[in-house]
């Protein structure tokens, strides 16, 4: 839950804690642990949300309507406005009884492989705290890479276009009579590719070399 | 992955396999371990496929451009109408080496805290099968409750308002000369909770006990 940027954890009923293992387990996020809230009922826990979201595969009579995970996460985050709002998960062994469900004003599933659909509850305490993530901060643009050079621009991605169908023709390997569709093929090939500045002057200074010419001696 | 609909796991260089630790977890998935294919270096594990993801957290030099997890996901299966596609994985300590990424044509990251972003790897292989199931298989409707009973048509919500109404001016909790928003903010109750047939009923025949009418005796 702290990779998604989550910290307050609240445990009903805990059969212990403390526990040395929860810590080894925590690899890190201790602090999780430490401001871990223990109550003894899950009233106690929902005392003062104003959306209560309860994560359960069970299918249930007289529920209320279950919620994809991604619809509930949007649904939780928006209401988070108004308030604190609690993601309520069962034990590993039993999930939420049906008393629990109902005291949650949402119901939420996760979208699963109908014959095998035991997730169990570290999995999916993970993947509702990724959707919540995502739908409290847009991600924005993935990391730029450090080492990411100056793209080429149009003009040096078709001098390079040029200079290959020149090497091309000048080695024989195209017949000026049958040039196929070489020139396209490759123009395509470095557009797609979003090729570096750095890149062309290296697969130049190459073509270069291999014509015979020096670095650039067209 | 079972539970998000991958059966196929290719292991390169297990420190051990098969191994009991992970039949215990495996959790009745034990179809996944005994297809495992174990292989000898990461390129024979891409064989045969058309697009290889890699799953990484860490910042690179010299990387292909990173994509959020759910738009690889996209990607991925897209490609996956004309082959197989892969979704590599490092270890827990390790996780990928520059060598390894580099034989893959994509690179994914899950958006994290930025604070704390040690994703496990089986969190991180969760999160991106749930990604890839729900890019692959549009989750439909969640499935519909088994005690859910039959929608209340208009009139009857209609019905039960009027009711509501003409009880509340009865025993005077209504001013006829003031009646306030009683009308419509039963309405909009009534109307968000989609109430069903049986419930409006229920409530119709306690109003009609109320007012000491018998059922439906208005």
């Amino acid at each position: 839950m702290q990779t998604m940027g989550f910290s307050r954890l609240v445990l009903v009923n805990p059969r212990r804690f403390p526990d040395p293992q929860a810590e080894a387990m925590a690899a890190g996020a201790a602090d999780v642990l430490a401001a871990v809230q223990v109550v003894s009922s899950l009233s106690a826990a929902l005392a003062g949300t104003v959306l209560a979201v309860a994560m359960s595969a069970r299918r249930r009579e007289l529920a209320v309507p279950a919620l994809w995970a991604r619809d509930a996460a949007s649904e939780a985050v928006a209401q988070a406005a108004s308030g604190e709002v609690a993601l309520v998960f069962g034990n590993e062994t039993a999930g939420l009884s049906n008393e629990e469900l109902a005291q949650c004003r949402r119901w939420a599933m996760i979208p699963v492989n109908p014959e095998f659909s035991s997730l169990n509850v570290a999995a999916a305490v993970q993947i509702m705290c990724y959707e919540m993530r995502l739908a409290v901060v847009a991600p924005g643009l993935p990391p730029a890479i450090s080492g990411a050079g100056q793209p080429a621009s149009h003009e040096d991605v078709e001098r390079l276009v040029a200079h290959l169908e020149e090497a091309a023709l000048g080695c024989g390997f195209l017949d000026p009579a049958s040039p196929k569709r070489f020139v396209p093929r490759m123009r395509r090939l470095f557009s797609r590719a979003t090729v570096e500045q750095e890149e062309v002057n290296i697969l130049r200074g190459l073509l270069a070399a291999l014509e015979g010419k020096g670095k650039f001696g067209r």
